[in-house]
């Protein structure tokens, strides 16, 4: 019997849900269903656990004549205890830090399930069928309300002695600058994620930027069409953001000589206004970059990618978890 | 026939040869016979070449009838090309760059070489029989003219796509200060190195700073003495060297999780000028390292470890090169 597994995406808006058959076409996964719903967080944590088991029932009636499912993953935006399935922390979870998510599902659902951090499920479906399909070392920073990380090494997530691995988001950038919720100062976080191009914004806009004080909305969203239509301020938010960036890409690659180091996260979209300065920067502070990429053109050196997979990276690397 | 290795520490000032069995005590590598010689860089490369293989060559004799000579390793200061087995770049070593040492040698010897650079070597060392050996995965900081790196993973040295990885001593502390000969501004080489111990009290000795100006020998253990008699010039260098090292330490720790970074290297004898300061810059810096050493006591947490072995990190890391 085909085997399959279906992949979790908890998001603090949208909690997704797919079957995933193993193979498919070229050895590569091929999604069978997949489900969205709303993620319900006001109205509790145990009616978004109801609504997860009821889809994932659904998905596994469906398909149990047919497909033996071999488990059940789910990426959750918080760091996880991987040894007792439960979240350790989880910011924009409530209520959920401490509870046994792993044996709750487990027990309804009678199936096998692997909890992860959202950030490394991303990290894991760009390495399957993403940008990263064709090596087995890559790194990864998704740019979303903060900044997670993924480490694949040798095809395998590294995971460290405490399985705390892939923290570049608190990676030092300016050791004076930003508070950081991690207790520290002037994180990558503080650079380069959704927050903080909204943040950034809004000092900008305070210290008189026109562009920025005439915006009705101020989204990282609404900044970036602002940077596009040529306003300097909104450009100089992406500049601070790309040179960030390309300071802790330099501090990766002088330490580690990946092949590739992925990019991803819903704030990867402001791309085009970011990556400019994120190379320049990265040219110029990595002595390992530059010999690996002959200037101007990219021979056989170190990939700096843009993620392939988007939203759908969390998900698939959710499903992929029961394989690893 | 018991098997044993030759290794090679060329330093800019010694060169040193040891005979390691490679069992010896405990499965643990034993030193059978070691010798110093000065390294004579002014009378140039194939002098220092000549001296080395004599040295080699007299080791061999003197060991061929009962002992089996496994391979030489040699560990230079820069830049190794793995695959060609030449000198990439050693600011040290003048004349070095490009030729092919390991063909030379190994004609010259009839004997396997391999060549590795001088903190990679050094790292193997404590990992075999220094601090590291009681760990799989560790990193190694050696703080000498400049900062040197090296990873171990699983037991083995991580080189990264094209042999470079490691080079933590140009992660960046300061965005925007000193330069760096790496052509970046502001490396961790640049405040934690004997070198930037000595920069950093000049600067200071000229704004005025009066025990430092006092000084006979600007050098880095005459200011390191100043700072031990008490005075506050000479320990905020020191201070500033324990905040860039722990500012490093932080990044590694988020990003890699280790169970030991070790510190070595010449300017690690000033560990007690610096290491309090680079202990509470780690512990404000890393939410992991925080995790995972309970405040004020280690009980199974990331160890931050003073290297074991001095100086004989490097010569008994070149003898297990032969062996990986």
């Amino acid at each position: 019997m085909t085997k399959y597994t279906i992949g979790v995406d908890l998001g603090g808006t949208n909690l997704r849900v797919a079957a995933v058959d193993e193979h498919g076409v070229d050895e590569h996964g091929k999604v069978l269903e997949r489900i969205t719903l709303g993620t319900q967080l006001s109205l509790g944590r145990d009616q978004v656990i109801d609504d997860m088991c009821a889809a994932i029932q659904g998905l596994k009636d469906k398909h149990c004549a047919s497909l033996e499912l071999v488990g059940i993953g789910i990426g959750v935006p918080g760091i996880i205890d991987m040894q007792s399935g439960t979240v350790r922390e989880a910011a924009n979870l409530p209520g959920w830090a401490g509870f046994p998510v792993r044996s709750e599902i487990e027990r309804r659902l009678q199936t096998q399930v692997t909890l992860e951090n959202d950030a490394r499920v991303a990290t894991l479906g760009e390495k399957w069928l993403g940008a990263g399909r064709g090596v087995d070392d890559m790194a990864m920073l998704t740019l979303g309300t903060g900044v997670g990380g993924g480490l694949v090494l040798g095809g395998k997530i590294w995971y460290g002695m405490s399985g705390m691995a892939g923290e570049f988001g608190h990676f030092t950038v300016e050791p004076e600058g930003h508070p950081c919720g991690c207790g520290s100062r002037g994180c990558l976080e503080q650079y380069a994620s959704a927050t903080a191009v909204v943040r950034m914004a809004k000092e900008a806009a305070a210290a008189g930027a026109k562009g920025l004080r005439g915006l009705k909305e101020l989204s990282s969203k609404a900044v970036y069409d602002l940077a596009m239509q040529g306003d300097q301020d909104a450009q100089e938010v992406f500049r601070r953001m790309g040179r960030a960036l390309g300071m802790i890409l330099a501090d990766l690659v002088n330490g580690l000589n990946l092949p590739m180091y992925v990019i991803g996260g819903g704030a990867e979209r402001a791309w085009s206004a970011f990556a400019p300065t994120m190379f320049e920067e990265l040219r110029a502070r990595s002595v390992v970059y530059a010999a690996s990429v002959p200037d101007g053109q990219v021979i056989s050196g170190t990939m700096i990618a843009r993620a392939e997979l988007g939203s759908d990276a969390g998900l698939l690397g959710a499903a992929r978890l029961p394989l690893m």
